[in-house]
């Protein structure tokens, strides 16, 4: 049960407060952060209707700026993120997403997109074959 | 010493890798996180001189898109951000600075620019009168 609890234990996104966020053309920067090991995960963007979305089945969903498409993270890969908590900024045009996040949430086989280090080294932890997922 | 010392072990960023990074209208996003409490700390956008003075002198260094102009953190409140590592997505368009904080990122006084959930809650730590530092 501990799974599904720790989904429904989330924030109620029912009283989410009355905040006008800045969408810039139309999106805002979300960073999403493991919510239990704190580990940045991603790094995307959402438009309206992902955010609303989001909200609504607390599961992360963003805007592909590359496919100009809604993108339900997962929805490929299985590799769904659970969304515990949400924050924002002081400017509220920047949001911070606490998540469970299922497999990994880097295309490239990597929990996290940010597995590399400036210096070149591999410092991320690879949790799946990217080639047999997508 | 220990301070000094965190500030000197973090990676020499004279061996950064050459990756072309992606400037997009010559910014690139960065998020920022307490090396120790992985916290994140708040979100800013460097160009590419930013970026290189971020690189040589271990401080960060961010591009304002408000002011338009170069902006060394803390360079009004003291609050001065020491990289200790960077770190880059799969996609080399996202920058992660792990940093040691002076004071707090916030200019609400707060430790982190997160300081509220999504239902209203303020759940950041003050740790410094905002009225007193700007």
């Amino acid at each position: 049960m501990q799974d599904s609890k720790s989904d429904s234990d989330g924030c109620d996104f029912s009283n989410a407060v009355n905040i006008e966020f800045k969408f810039e053309n139309g999106l805002i920067p979300a960073i999403v952060q493991d919510a239990e090991s704190k580990e940045v995960l991603m790094f995307a963007y959402m438009n309206e209707e992902a955010f609303r979305l989001t909200l609504e089945t607390k599961i992360a969903h963003y805007w592909s700026r590359s496919r100009q498409s809604l993108w339900k993270k997962g929805e490929t890969s299985g590799h769904y993120q659970h969304v515990i908590n949400i924050f924002f900024d002081c400017d509220a045009d920047c949001l911070l997403l606490f998540v469970r996040q299922d497999g990994g949430a880097c295309h490239e086989g990597y929990r996290s997109c940010f597995y590399r280090s400036i210096d070149g080294e591999i410092v991320g932890e690879k949790v799946f074959d990217e080639k047999e997922v997508y």
